[in-house]
């Protein structure tokens, strides 16, 4: 791991975001969910993020509780928005965004030992979230992205390392990144980048994720 | 209260299915959601379900804080599908459907004091609903009806005199449900009758409400 020291809480919660895979099946072609995942998971993934938005409730939780039993303890499961499903899954977190359940309240019901994590559009929404018991923050979006709508101004590289001057907080970036620019993420100052297409779209995910994860330990260096 | 008779552990839970209001906000014309709610309990409903399907997280919670805030203590709120919202808002209690988590999971994080309720779309969900730790089942649909798509067979009222034999559970109809047939709903074995458009969509929603209630407690005499 060089270059990344976690700080000790995230160490006691076995949280590593220097890969982390949000997931999207409508992208996995082929592949099953799991599959896709058992597949980043060999590939070098971190951490695994759960995002079904438009999913019934029982199908979303018997979706994490197969993909819980695929992935290895020391790799966290992440929910995300759905605190019930995290709760009811037995999930290791929660990711929350902006139009989410507020951080307090997931924290209550979740307890100390969850991974919560939320997503910061701007500058206004980091300084606020450091008053918040959060485990990390998601710069988001880095880049323009078609996963996402449009409408909210990306990061860009510079805004990242901006973000990165106002808190020890671990940062992962999400949002358009790819091998082109992975590298240069990572040395603006992201302790991890967060991809959906990058991996859940590529015709070889396991791939995909080992030139990914080689792309981010060499930018540490 | 003619004709119901209340069983403890309703009593305790202060449940009384008699008039059961489940909301749509896209029905509710210039009224916002507490507006429509305020106008459906003078008119005399008797608990409130809040049901947004397509609703972000904070919305949603946001709207059930604020209809907590304005209905009495003895009318219990109740959420649709959502957990999360449910013990974020600290809401009475969860109405689930078949797609929607299992009991057993709602009842081991919302606890033994919760209102929980289950819908059950045929004869077999409702044997398999004996075993489970629910508060009441909804009977639905009762009849055709354009809230919800036209896929699942509708109990009908032989259906509802049938499943009232089966189980000594409050039975709320749901489906279909207006001033021109509530009363025979009654008659068949109904303790109380939810409605959406027949409250939410009426031109008077406390009048409507005023009525339904009058027919129902005609129809126990």
């Amino acid at each position: 791991m060089n270059g990344y020291s976690y700080d000790k809480a995230m160490r006691r919660k076995n949280f590593n975001p220097t890969l982390y895979l949000v997931t999207d099946r409508r992208l996995a072609g082929n592949l099953s969910l799991t599959e896709l995942v058992e597949k980043a998971l060999a590939g070098g993934v971190t951490v695994v993020q759960l995002r079904e938005k438009e999913c019934p409730s029982r199908e979303f939780y018997e979706l994490a509780i197969k993909v819980k039993k695929i992935i290895p303890p020391e790799i966290p499961l992440i929910i995300n928005d759905r605190m019930d499903i995290a709760l009811a899954a037995q999930a290791d977190g929660l990711h929350l965004g902006q139009t989410d359940l507020p951080v307090e309240i997931a924290r209550k019901y979740l307890g100390s030992e969850a991974i919560i994590g939320l997503s910061v559009e701007n500058k206004e929404q980091l300084l606020a979230a450091l008053d918040l018991p959060v485990d990390y923050l998601a710069i988001s979006p880095l880049f323009s992205t078609p996963t996402k709508t449009f409408t909210i101004p990306a990061w860009g590289l510079e805004g990242l390392a901006a973000a990165r001057k106002l808190t020890n907080l671990p940062l992962v970036a999400i949002g358009g990144i790819n091998e082109s620019n992975a590298a240069e993420v990572i040395r603006a100052g992201a302790d991890g980048i967060a991809v959906v297409s990058a991996i859940c779209a590529a015709s070889d995910p396991q791939e995909a994720a080992r030139r990914l994860r080689f792309i981010i330990e060499e930018a540490r260096r």
